[in-house]
């Protein structure tokens, strides 16, 4: 009752993102009303064209406005390597690693009880990608959880067949951690991941 | 690099929003685009809306896209009495109250070293408005802070001049908490509040 009804319905439109509850739709809506209404009209504007234009690149299936991402139209990087990811937040998280090789977006994680299999999240296209001419090695770097454990289990059965080397990235202690707060699964293939640091010469 | 341009764009734009940093706004672009993009639209549309079309109430400066209020327009509401609060927000909080006034919305509390005078939160339209036939009592609403107190303390004498009733919404114990978690400044206001429970016949 207290708030006229545009207000309101700009609250409620507000409740679409993930993590705002009612109190902080209030915060922004009023924030936005109050504070900052070019702000407010530029996200307007920016989130209409965003929700109209991005769609997926035909090669890898990351978001992209263009028909091929920047990575995939980027002549100077390794065709040879082929990281296969659950989502587009997780290549950025590996381009921050220096990382130079081409990618491959799945949409999520299989899984059988949601209904969602291989077809969903994009494995059919995967398996045509991996064959084009120059892949070498395919890196599995899905989550480490048990969803993205049995994705990377599956995607490697598939892939099995052709002449790839298949990797999975390293499980292990994370750095600037300390070892007593790390858990035991952790631990366990931290150790039995164990590398040599000098090899005693024969 | 790794995200395309619009994407990016979205993804700034997202920061005009409060609490909203860059973490949260990479997860609320990525869920909008890939989990709801009706949701997304609906949200442009409507910010679109409400950025252009909401003003302020002509009586009590609430945020309306009316040209009066649904409260100013009332007309079962008691013109007697009216409440002076900082912002929309307390009007919706008053509201659950039960409170059936009037209300006037200031536009933030004064603040003499940030520029904000007077004029600036709209005191000239109060006093015109605690004039008008029928205004019996005016409540001073503003936040218990420092400025809060300073802005009811300046409206007091702005109105002293009026045949007013002048109330101030009581200081003290909130309900529900423990007495030894009140700050003493509180907890003094609560006791020189104090009020007769059983008086003794005389």
């Amino acid at each position: 009752m207290s708030f006229s009804p545009l207000v309101r319905q700009l609250m409620d439109a507000l409740r679409v993102l993930p993590g705002v509850g009612q109190k902080t739709a209030q915060r922004m809506a009023l924030h936005l009303l109050e504070r900052n209404r070019p702000g407010g009209i530029q996200l307007a504007q920016t989130l209409l064209q965003a929700m109209e234009r991005v769609g997926y690149c035909q090669r890898c299936q990351t978001l992209s406005e263009e028909p091929t991402c920047a990575q995939c139209r980027n002549a100077q990087r390794d065709d040879s390597l082929l990281c296969i990811v659950q989502s587009p937040m997780d290549v950025f998280a590996i381009e921050q690693t220096g990382y130079q090789g081409r990618y491959f977006v799945l949409h999520g994680h299989l899984s059988p009880l949601d209904g969602i299999g291989p077809e969903d999240i994009g494995l059919p296209q995967l398996l045509t990608r991996a064959q084009e001419p120059g892949v070498r090695e395919v890196i599995l770097a899905t989550n480490p959880t048990v969803e993205g454990e049995a994705t990377a289990h599956y995607i490697a059965q598939q892939l099995s067949t052709l002449p790839l080397v298949l990797s999975r990235i390293a499980h292990g202690v994370p750095l600037g951690g300390e070892l007593e707060l790390v858990d035991g699964g952790t631990l366990a293939h931290a150790l039995a991941g164990r590398r040599p640091l000098i090899s005693p010469a024969n």
